[in-house]
């Protein structure tokens, strides 16, 4: 099943994605999902709730998918978490100068909540930076708490997948230690479409992935080449911390990022961004400018 | 005013501390709280609710406030961050053999929402480590949402003060270049005991802060020893991104980490951590190590 969750009248619903159309899941399972964080609510009572939304299946259409402003799948979520370096060609390319080889651990860093954007907002390129650049990536979406993940058991905590655009202002990311601020601007994190549930993905690490930037393909690798496949970076996240419903992992970028060309390709204003992944469909964003200071 | 957020019956409710007693604020104004976050609630519209809490500075007591369970005083919030390398004696410190000069730039990292602890809730040392350590701080509470606040008016955003622990995993903060594992294990981000409003602090940057384990004082500093203020924070966080009401500071340790020790003092099972800052009260947590895996 493909889940979106949607704006109207400025609140966040959920619907199911059938073809080009809409079905509200927030009217047809309303009484049932929370109106504060419905997707979370949806993903965390999924066991109870996935049998009404399948039932809706044949159910007459709401509105046309293209009609409604998509959010992303999970608009507030608890935490996003991104790995870095985790496609040997995108560790061997050069990114301001700096070459690298792979780490002895996984190497992760966070997508702050405040960044999370929908899948067809713009992205803000800030105006303390020149050096904005994408990096199109699948996201995996957690399904249910839990601490202490085998890696054999980690498929069972993931309620499904979407594509994601892990945006970067290099300077600030690289000019500490520490990359929280240089991937965590507002608008940075875009995500969505829609979540396609794990059951229809099937095998996650089996997935081209492209990336596009006014229609000059950038990226383009497949999951199959991640270093640490998503169930090692669950079972590492989970040594550590908790993962809940509705909790966000960004998986890694390919090559063929902006920084890693000569010279660079920094997003400009006006730039149109697409992330593609199979199977899961697509983001697109244009870039804008933020406003220059008062 | 110091307001905590404390247990009842599963639920998280909000407080108003006045000396030993408490008054529940859930049941005082509680038409008008969220029962989902009540406190990021009761930050948000404080501007509204702020007379009718403060008219209940005489009100008989619910409860005292020894007897309720003190939650972190924003249980869940959209985020936390923490700044790095803040007191000069810090930064001069060895921890692990590394010695460290003042950054150029304000160094940060998350603490993720899922190690948000109670002020007075057990500490739980990782199985995977026996490198956990403690790190006194002061924490500030956002008050409202906010973007691209220049540091003379930062103090206008910030709703009030804490204390807080920022416990490090030191072997997981440092085997790769990020620290965010070794910063965020569940449990470790205790803050409270509760939070002394902004106006009843005066100036942050002019309190005592000390540290304890069993009884043996570790950290003796002062918040005026910040190498970045906390206006200076606030202006470089929001130059990035949106802060919101209920998001989380921690501003800096100060020297006398467990780790700087020679041999290091690591936490060990049944120790008891003292955190404790000028005005805005303590906090203590035991330390208990996490169960063997099965």
């Amino acid at each position: 099943m493909h889940l979106c969750t949607f704006e109207q009248d400025g609140q966040a619903r959920v619907g199911l994605v059938r073809g080009s159309d809409l079905i509200d899941l927030s009217a047809a399972v309303g009484d049932a999902l929370s109106t504060h964080q419905p997707m979370i609510d949806l993903i965390t009572r999924w066991a109870d709730l996935k049998d009404r939304v399948a039932a809706l299946a044949d159910a007459p259409a709401d509105a046309a998918v293209d009609a409604v402003h998509l959010l992303a799948p999970v608009p507030r979520p608890g935490k996003a978490l991104a790995i870095g370096l985790n496609y040997l060609e995108h560790v061997q390319e050069n990114i301001i100068g700096e070459s690298r080889t792979v780490p002895a651990h996984q190497v992760w860093f966070p997508k702050l909540p405040s960044a999370v954007n929908g899948p067809f907002d713009p992205i803000v390129l800030p105006r303390v930076s020149q050096m904005t650049d994408y990096e199109g990536e699948l996201v995996a979406i957690i399904g249910q708490r839990c601490r202490h993940v085998p890696r054999e058991r980690a498929h069972e905590v993931v309620f499904g997948y979407c594509v994601g655009n892990d945006v970067s202002v290099r300077d600030y990311q690289k000019r500490t230690t520490q990359w929280t601020l240089g991937k965590s601007f507002d608008t940075h994190a875009p995500f969505g479409p829609w979540i396609t549930t794990a059951d229809e993905v099937g095998d996650p690490h089996q997935l081209a992935l492209s990336c596009w930037v006014n229609g000059e393909r950038r990226q383009h690798s497949h999951t199959s080449l991640m270093i640490h496949d998503i169930w090692a970076q669950i079972a590492q996240l989970t040594e550590v911390m908790t993962l809940e419903p509705g909790d966000v992992i960004f998986t890694g970028t390919c090559s063929g990022v902006g920084a890693a060309f000569d010279p660079p390709k920094f997003l400009k204003d006006g730039d149109t961004v697409r992330v593609e992944i199979e199977r899961l469909g697509a983001i697109v964003a244009r870039c804008v400018a933020e406003a220059p200071a008062d």
